[in-house]
Order: C-alpha cells, then sequence, then structure tokens
C-alpha cells in the first residue's frame, strides 16, 4: 500500500510497496479520510526522536476491519482516535495515568506506524465516534484540539486571569480559541501577522511579538511556540507566583545557549508540561461549533503527492495542512 | 564597623570602616548575635546578581534602636526577620504577594546591606520575636527552614506520596527533615555519605546519587543542589505528571550545556520554583523540637575571620556554618 515513511536511513519517503497492516488482539484496521499535518510530523522528519515508521497522527478514519470482538462494534463507524496505545498492566496504567504508560506506542510518533497511509491499526480502546454533523474537515483537528483542552483541565481559573499564549501557529490559535471561552481575558503573540489576524474573527486579541513589553504581568502564559525562544519569553511575560504551561518540545540541538531558568526559582513560577487531552471535549466542542477550525486550513493535498505536502506545512504563511488519501 | 563586603571592584574583603547604617521610616537597627552562612552568600561572593554591600541574610538579632513608633515596642526584643523589604503599594504587593514586590529590597542579597556587621536595619513589620526556649543557634536557622517549610506550603501532598530531596547540603537535609514529617515517603539522595549520615538519626533514608536509579517513579523530587545537573537528574527520577520544586538557582554561566526540557513536556512535569517561606512556622517547629538544626552545624567562627570564614562554608565536608560578631 501506499504510505509515507521514515525509512531506515532517516529519509522521508512515499512508498507504494509498503505492506498493508493486520490488526492485532483488541485493534482495529482504520482507512483514513482526511489527515492532518502537525509540527510533530515535521521534527520527526528531521530525526527527532530517532522514530522509523508511517507518519501521521491526526485522522478521521473509517473502521473496515476488526481482529475480535473488541472492534466488531466499530465495524463501519467513522472515528477519530487516541494515540497512545496502552498496556493497561504497567503502574501507570493502574494509576490511572495511561497516557503516560510505561510500555505505550504512540501512532506515528513511538514504535507504531501511523496515519499517513492507505490503512492502519488502532486499539478499539482507543476510538471515538464523531457526531454525524461534524465534518471530516473539523474532526481530523480533534487531536490537537484535545491537546489545547488538556490546558483547561491541568491549570486552576481562579478570578479574571490574564493570559498570553506565545505562538500564533496551528496548536497556539486553538489554545487561543480554547482559553477564550474562559473567564479569562487572552491574547495570543505570534510573528506571523497574516497568522494572526485570523485571531480577529474569534474576538481574541492578538499582538506582534515585537509590540509587546516584557512585564512579567501575566497570570498564564501558555508556549506553543516549538522555539528554543519560547521558555524565555514566557518568562519574562509570566508574573511571579504565575505558571507557565509548556505545550511544545523543543529538539535539544535547536538551542544555541542554556536557558536562565533561574527566575523560575526567583518569581516562584509553576511550569506544567502539557501533551495530550480528552477527545471526547474535543469533539463536543467541534460539534457545538464552540471552534472555528475550518479558517484554519490552509492547504490541502493527496497522499500521493508525499514529501513535498509535508514540506508546504513549515511555510511562513500555512497553518493547517490536510491530507487526503 | 566592621561589615563583610563585595565592594564595587567585586571583591570581598572584610572593612573595618563601614559607615554604620541609620533605620530609615519603620525600620529598627540591629545587632546580631549570631549570623549563617548560606550557598546564596557564596553565589554572590562569586559575582552572581553583581550585588555590592555588606553580605548576609540569616541572622538572630536584638533589636537596638527604632527610627519610630512602628519599631518601639521591639526595643530590647530578640528577634529573626524576613529578608524581603516591600513597598507594600506595588500591584504583587496588593495582590498579596508581598515576596515578589516590584520594589523590593532584600537583605544582603538586592539592594539592602545586610548582616554580616556589627549592625544593620531592616523594616520592623519584618521582625518575629523569637520564643526564650529556643536558643540563638537554633533560631539562626529559621530563615533557611522557613524556605523549607514554603514547599509543604506549594504543594498538595495527597496519599503517601514518594519524595526525593536532591542534594545533601544545608538546605537539602532541611528539606528532607520537613518533608519527612508528613505523610510521605522521603529520602535525601546526594554525593557526601558524611553528610548524608546525618539523616540516619532522623530517621530518614538517605542513597549516594550513584547507587540511585533513573527510574522515574517518584512523585515529587525536591532540587536543592544549586547544581546544574539537578534539574536533568530530577527528570530522571520523577514520573509522569509529578513534581518537581527547584529550591535552588544556578548561576546561568555554571551550565555547560543546554538542558533537555523536553520530558517536562512529554511526562507533563510540574516544575515549581520555590524561594522564601513562612518565618512563623519555621519558628514554630524551632519551638517544638520538631526539627534538628543543631547536628549540621559544622563550623562557627567571628565576623573578624572575614572572607576565609565564608571560604569554609564551601569545603567538601562542612554543612553550615556560624559566625558571632
Ligand atoms: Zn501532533
Ligand atoms: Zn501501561
Ligand atoms: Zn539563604
Ligand atoms: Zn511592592
Amino acid at each position: 500500500m501506499r504510505a509515507l515513511v521514515i525509512d531506515k536511513d532517516g529519509s522521508l519517503r512515499l512508498r507504494e510497496d509498503f505492506p498493508k497492516p493486520k490488526p492485532g488482539p483488541g485493534e482495529v484496521l482504520l482507512k483514513p479520510r482526511v489527515m492532518g499535518v502537525c509540527s510533530t510530523d515535521l521534527e520527526l522528519a528531521k530525526g527527532y526522536m530517532g522514530f522509523q515508521g508511517v507518519l501521521g497522527h491526526e485522522f478521521v478514519a473509517d473502521v473496515i476491519e476488526a481482529a475480535d470482538d473488541a472492534g466488531q462494534p466499530w465495524l463501519g463507524k467513522r472515528v477519530v482516535g487516541e494515540i497512545n496505545a496502552v498496556c493497561g498492566a504497567c503502574d501507570l496504567c493502574l494509576k490511572g495515568l495511561r497516557e503516560h504508560c510505561r510500555q505505550r506506542t504512540v501512532l506515528g510518533i513511538l514504535g507504531r506506524d501511523g496515519a499517513f497511509a492507505e490503512a492502519f491499526t488502532l486499539p478499539a480502546a482507543n476510538l471515538h465516534e464523531v457526531p454525524d454533523h461534524v465534518s471530516d474537515d473539523e474532526a481530523v483537528f480533534t487531536e490537537p484540539l484535545a491537546a489545547a483542552f488538556q490546558i483547561v483541565r491541568q491549570l486552576t481559573i481562579e478570578g479574571r486571569p490574564y493570559v498570553t499564549v506565545l505562538g500564533d501557529g496551528r496548536l497556539g490559535l486553538l489554545c487561543a480559541q480554547v482559553l477564550g471561552q474562559l473567564n479569562a481575558t487572552v491574547r495570543v503573540v505570534g510573528k506571523h501577522a497574516e497568522k494572526l489576524e485570523r485571531a480577529e474573527k474569534w474576538n481574541i486579541k492578538h499582538r506582534l511579538l515585537a509590540d509587546v513589553g516584557m512585564r512579567r504581568d501575566q497570570d498564564i502564559v501558555i508556549d506553543a511556540t516549538g522555539s528554543p525562544t519560547g521558555l524565555p519569553t514566557a518568562l519574562g511575560m509570566v508574573r511571579p507566583r504565575g505558571s507557565i504551561v509548556l505545550k511544545t518540545t523543543v529538539a535539544e540541538r535547536a538551542y544555541e545557549k542554556p536557558i536562565d531558568l533561574s527566575p523560575i526559582v526567583i518569581d516562584e513560577i509553576t511550569v506544567m508540561g502539557s501533551r495530550c487531552g480528552p477527545f471526547a471535549v474535543a469533539l463536543e466542542a467541534l460539534a457545538r461549533n464552540d471552534v472555528d477550525v475550518l479558517s484554519m486550513i490552509s492547504r490541502r493535498g493527496q497522499l500521493a503527492a508525499g514529501p513535498e505536502l509535508l514540506a508546504t506545512a513549515s511555510q511562513r504563511d500555512v497553518i493547517k495542512v490536510l491530507v487526503t488519501p
């Protein structure tokens, strides 16, 4: 079958001869309808985490095969799926921290072939049915939108806090929309006027980074920049005893010099890492039209376009790139 | 008067001709009975934060002069004192975050001459009377002990968490004692067997760093190392969704290479900075003999010994150095 693969030599290529996977116990076979390109895909393609195999972890798909009873009820359904496949038996799974399972594989990221293919597998336990009135183009945003909602699960929002979202990319704009629905004063800060202007119609304040002072007056700063300068900038903006939420990882090689972390201690900042989030909450928000994802689609292409399609996702003016089979 | 001073050229020297200070409005003049040497003093002496003036922020002292009514009731009393002198009027003071006052001076650390002198000043509002049955040698530990108690104020301790305190120095051993009183399984991990053995009589588990695996299984890790390897080590020990408390700052120059912060995101770790703490709680613990500070006194010397006395505090086998006027 056709698949977009990081090969053993680390190069990203479109392969037509990739073996079609078979669902294992408890798993289903999925045929993607639409896939989304994420910054993590771009990082993995550069060698981050040493991943080999099929890329892709954002998708809406049809369930076309089930290995056993666990998958049977899902046959024929249109679904999205959580990306962590877990053991259910390790200390962390038993503690309720399944997303952090010590034996986990992660779709298209860690030890498990991803969705940029004609078919792929996931445990049936990971699936969520997409409500009929949520389109494919909307549903494909479920995974990153869930990641944005994770922030709300982790933070205690009290009073009417000042919140800055750093980063005007895919994830930053989703975070800004999600936080904009809370009792908070939200602004999104980025480097690209043409991306930031999306926030206009969502009634979310937006500012160019160059125009924003480092006043240490924000209650909460979300770093969704994927840049090594994200955390130092956040430390310059957050108030003493405030919180910084890190939504994006930065490859070690990207740091030009060590970050001065002493403000974390001196100002008693709380820095929280935040990764995958609640799919059900994200699907519900899409179903209720609480979040506008369609305005974020910049490009669209076919899987056959291969590596070039992925490359467009890192262009300056591009927010979201969708892929069809 | 005699004072241990960082001069304009950055060198640490004992001066005999330092001008005796006058208490300003709301302030008192203090005559130290005993002073303590802290790692921050050693850092400041190396140029950290560019501090100039009299060093020293751990003390027990007698109130010998009051500038006005605010200080009058304190005359003749034996006191310890909070080290942040605040404006009371800025946004952070008004928000109840006085220790983070934007206009603050900090005794012997930032814009205010410290306690390693024959006399020094502080606002009367900063003082706490020392109970009669708490000795000078105990009371001088109030400030660092309060800093240890700050952790308890910041963390939510649920269930019976596994806690590792990294660092067997002055602050690490205080943190271990404070956390050892909670419903937690506490171990202190360090590099010096001769320091760690102090934990024996406190019934606190202790291990050499070289003997401890990086298992990512600790619920809470306290970094009290003052070392650039403290945070990476903590990240290797803490479990997913666990907490790291940073108690010590690291001068930027100390980092040899950037720290890989991606585990914070991937494992959704919470990293909390923690600085000054509640003096009243610390004094109460000393009064109740909940904490053994006397076993931590390694050396004792007179202010006249000057820079050499400070130097002994960085010796391998030394925990706490006390200074008498
Ligand atoms: Zn992603
Ligand atoms: Zn597991
Ligand atoms: Zn100190
Ligand atoms: Zn203030």
